[in-house]
């Protein structure tokens, strides 16, 4: 038995985000099936990030075992020849068997886009969250500095996550401007349900003038999601990469 | 009578081009319907770039006369309540009732965009075409900077375009590389049919060796559309806008 490694990016638009569930199409499902088919047996992937609906990757791991006789560097683009336009596997390559990426010391890297003009573009609307109030970009870098480091992130976490721990490394985070782009990149060893979403939203609050960049750490030190920002729309969010440290 | 000038973004994936035709879909069709709707009355736009079938625009421009008694700065806010989400207009304003673009000079600027990873990112499908063989941006740029100033273009349009002149002034042209996309940017007095893509067409050709730098002005010379390179898809093409000189 093989285990395969595999970094796929998709478009989040058209599906109900990684993990099956019924009654709505998931990246999962869609990588079952083909791998299914392709090496002729029961394919199961699990996946590094359980991205919810209408989010973006560029670079999220799924892996699995097979016992196909199929060369592993083979299978990415083998695979792209069955896969829709908006599911791309970047390669793959053979890991070993015990290979888990929950297990592994990482950094995961995702950015939030704002489009943030008075009438928001077409062709920016499927990557970017469209929001044409003034937001400061340099208040909303002064607040997310304040997240880096170990910190219990309770307060910007969905109450629905269930984990046994609320503490995450945030390694670097930073809010720049592109033009009329408004981009939030943040990365840590880990994210807790709706966490980056929930802390644009805080953000975009602190952007506008609704909140004061010294709430940040009143919120964080609050544990409290109800005195967050709301959840940001998920087609903003893309998962960059992970890396392993 | 009022004429009325816009400023219109689109995606253009999903219409048939700019202009009105039967059995498919196009943005004059979708702003004639939604502005007749929107004022009471049969309107007409008139467009300064036609943009063929899947190419996309942060800046082309309509203008339309109306006897409707309505704000000219408003009816770009009014409209977009109306226009599917994939259509945007920028602003608006009243014009002299003489007004045509294509009696003004003006500098307009195209970008045809190139994701030369080697397996393309979904997430710019939409608007890049994928090419992953090995491209040369720095030669592209070498052979572009040929076409700027006053030249006869027959050599990069379509056999198709029914025009008196064929001869263009390009202010300025070059091609940049920005990690893994490949940029061809130029900006001239206007364009026959197909123009921009046939020349993104023969750039390509030059950036993989299929043909030569010193090909470029050959190929301008001889004024035979068979000499140059295939017409490159649509998707990686915008119209980013209008300057009025």
């Amino acid at each position: 038995m093989k285990t395969i490694k595999m970094i796929v990016a998709y478009d989040g638009t058209n599906y109900a985000g990684w993990q099956i569930q019924p009654n709505a199409l998931t990246i999962e499902e869609v990588l079952n099936r083909e791998l299914s088919s392709l090496l002729s047996e029961d394919i199961t992937v699990h996946g590094a990030s359980r991205t919810d609906a209408g989010v973006h990757s560029l670079g999220n791991i799924a892996w699995f075992d097979t016992n196909a006789r199929f060369d592993a560097e083979r299978i990415a683009p083998a695979l792209n020849t069955h896969l829709p336009a908006d599911i791309r596997v970047l390669e793959s390559c053979e890991v070993s068997n015990d290979y888990n990426p929950h297990n592994i010391k990482s950094k995961k890297t995702y950015e939030y886009r704002i489009d943030n003009r008075d009438v928001y573009l077409p062709t920016e609307r499927l990557y970017s969250y469209s929001y044409h109030y003034d937001l400061d970009e340099k208040k909303m870098d002064e607040a997310i500095k304040c997240l880096v480091g170990e910190h219990d992130f309770t307060a910007f976490s969905s109450v629905k996550a269930q984990v046994k721990s609320r503490v995450r490394t945030i390694y670097e985070a930073g809010v720049r401007r592109e033009g009329d782009s408004v981009i939030i990149r943040i990365a840590g060893d880990g994210f807790l349900y709706n966490m980056v979403r929930i802390i644009a939203g805080t953000l975009i609050e602190i952007g506008n003038g609704r909140k004061e960049v010294s709430d940040m750490i009143k919120i964080l030190e609050s544990k409290d999601r109800e005195n967050a920002g709301p959840t940001a729309p998920p087609e903003g969010l893309v998962m960059l990469g992970y890396e392993e440290l």
